[in-house]
């Protein structure tokens, strides 16, 4: 990272962070410095969504899931850059400027949660919070090799976020360990009546699901993955061989889901959450965000409602898929574009980074993103832990094997650089 | 009834009904003739939806509903009239003609299931299948004396039924006694991949649902009804103080979710499920069910997204009442018109009728539908027994108690002709 990466939008004064240090209440996370996406309010700063138009929109409340992290003793340093709107995945589309790697200036940091992930990469804080509604959560974490937490829709309340798909919106976060991040959860967690679409938890996880996951399932046929990546993901099978039992599973009918995004109907609900401002933003609005919302305004009713109908049948298709499996382990992304890469083709380039991420939300699924050890050119490569709603505890904890912390050690992801035989000798101890 | 009502739209030839009869599998239905709403598939007969543009449409296999009850032992005898493409509550909605109820020639048969509720009544048949959407299960019911079952939404496949809102609608039964709802749902509930919306039950009712209903909600507030009906909702209350503890509870935001039905989002879902087919039909579609649903054709997509927000809302609200009651008792309808007050004013009154019957699938519910007593002027006098979702065998419980089968005894309905000494004795006791 060369430092000049643009990671936040906003920032309380340094004096104004020591005092709220000193006075922070003693809890879990006493003292905490934590980052927060600019789609979710901090009273006392602007939520713009990266859109300068609503650079005067100081919110004089903060959002559930920030007073939640204040109620546990953090403390909130400033906003973070972003996908305009948190449309996008790749962290460009800012008139703020667009967020690289902390693994290497001339690749994407990801998105749309951008600053939010290098600010927990680069070492800043432990602790940010990002929103996932199509991999936003999950793509800047892998990107910038950290781990991100999508929890389960509605488990943490979405109050006080301004909306990209109501509906499918989750607070996510971002931190280094899988622990960070389950103490986080555990502070954030809980219905809300100022949010609709949050709920309790039931009081144990999904019957189905094993506490301590061992069934992983994997992609039955081959996936589209860059050459760099494919050698990444090749390792990660064989670190997850060491984890559990691996069960090929057809991912065909998950990956449809996509398409019901970015396709048509939901696209109206982006501009039912922000089309007007996005309309009057004028000169501020995002080109490509521009141009992939604006479709939304004429998506018919009777659209929608077909859109709710293919969703249910591939929801049913795939539900049958987590009686054989605790986990679904998938890449999170099938490459890592340059900065160079998405200016030459800003929406194609952004579609095919969704292709893993992006049927998650709808099928209402909750997933941890973790480091899935180094490409052969040494960029990070992250993969993600899915299953069904709620198995949120069971997935951190399959988490923590992941990265080697449940045995009490320190982050041991496979790496694509060692020997061939150094890791089947592992696989094979 | 005068004999002529239109309750049906096709029937088989009695020889083939006499040799399914003599073929029919030995099942909990052996030999049961049972009558079939004619927006569900019976293999060999049409299915109009009460749109004679469609009398050509010869189902080639039977819905999925009609395959459980044959294989029951059941035996389809033809297909009932019904407010057009199951849009309406008063049975009038037809080209085949309008249907009376079995008590006065006068009144109204109520809808959409308007042939299905009358053939039970009338002793035709002892199960009926209809359709449920904003209440076409239970009006019918309530006006013609008899039990209408409401399954939760998904336990009965709706494969093979053409959709009013697919992502609401439910196969309803039909029957005079609750014994025989019980027994046709445990013949039709289980999911069937043919429905994406279809599910399948937990194995055990909503856990703060008591299996014994004790614990019965009524409106807090007063409520809209008719005088004659209002004299037989105070007999019902007081029946009600006879089966368990009144609990009075809100009901505003329960009865605010009807506004979605026909208010405009789920309008488009009409539209999507039949606008095409009610295009075509010219001449042949019903006046009242075009004016209604052709604005279903303008709703935008994002209207829809702020609907499904909305919907969200109202359900957390209603959410908490369930940990206070086991059931929820409220009339079926707020009156009982007659034919020429539907012929004055064929949208109003409608709209009206379903006050307390429109919320219910919209908030993802359970219903039986039972009488609920005569009202001064002998006209029946229906209620609903409300509950969450797959709280159905409770319900049916609780209605078993309503209707005295539960003892042993007949059908012991509250009676608003009895002198008032009676029954407060009976309130005593």
């Amino acid at each position: 990272m060369n430092g000049t990466t643009p990671i936040w939008i906003s920032r309380f004064d340094p004096d104004d962070i020591a005092a709220r240090e000193a006075a922070a209440p003693d809890g879990p996370l006493r003292g905490q410095l934590v980052a927060v996406k600019d789609n979710i309010d901090v009273a006392g700063l602007p939520t713009t969504a990266a859109c300068p138009a609503l650079a005067d929109r100081v919110a004089t409340r903060s959002a559930t899931a920030v007073s939640r992290l204040e109620a546990a003793g953090a403390v909130p340093v400033g906003k973070t850059n972003m996908d305009q709107f948190a449309t996008g995945l790749v962290g460009t589309r800012s008139p703020y400027g667009a967020c690289s790697s902390v693994f290497s200036d001339a690749h994407i940091s990801g998105g749309s949660s951008s600053g939010s992930a290098v600010a927990v990469a680069a070492g800043l804080v432990p602790l940010a919070l990002g929103t996932d509604t199509a991999g936003s959560g999950r793509v800047p974490a892998a990107f910038n090799g950290i781990v991100g937490l999508k929890p389960t829709r509605g488990l943490v309340p979405a109050a006080g976020l301004l909306p990209a798909c109501r509906s499918l919106d989750c607070v996510t976060t971002f931190t280094r360990t899988v622990a960070a991040a389950r103490t986080a959860l555990a502070v954030l967690a809980g219905p809300d009546p100022a949010d609709p679409w949050s709920r309790p938890a039931p009081p144990r996880p999904p019957a189905h699901i094993a506490a301590r996951p061992r069934l992983i399932g994997v992609p039955a046929g081959p996936l589209d993955l860059d050459p760099e990546h494919a050698v990444a993901w090749k390792a990660a099978l064989e670190h997850a061989a060491r984890l559990g039992r691996l069960v090929p599973v057809p991912v065909d009918e998950f990956l449809a889901a996509a398409a019901l995004l970015y396709g048509g109907p939901w696209l109206a609900e982006r501009w039912a959450g922000f089309g007007a401002l996005l309309d009057a933003a004028g000169p501020h609005a995002d080109p490509a965000v521009r141009a992939v919302v604006t479709p939304g305004r004429d998506v018919t009713g009777a659209a929608v409602f077909a859109g709710l109908d293919r969703l249910a049948a591939l929801r049913q298709a795939t539900e049958p898929v987590w009686l054989d499996i605790d986990a679904l382990l998938l890449p999170t992304t099938p490459g890592h574009p340059r900065l160079a890469d998405v200016a030459a083709d800003p929406l194609g380039v952004n579609t095919r980074l969704g292709t893993y991420t992006n049927f998650v939300n709808l099928l209402d699924l909750c997933v941890v993103a973790v480091p899935g050890g180094s490409r052969p050119d040494g960029l990070p490569f992250g993969v993600q832990l899915i299953g069904p709603a709620f198995a949120d505890r069971p997935l951190l904890d399959l988490a923590a094997r992941w990265t080697g912390e449940a045995a009490g050690g320190p982050s041991a992801p496979p790496d694509a650089d060692a020997p061939a035989g150094t890791v089947l000798l592992a696989v094979a101890g």
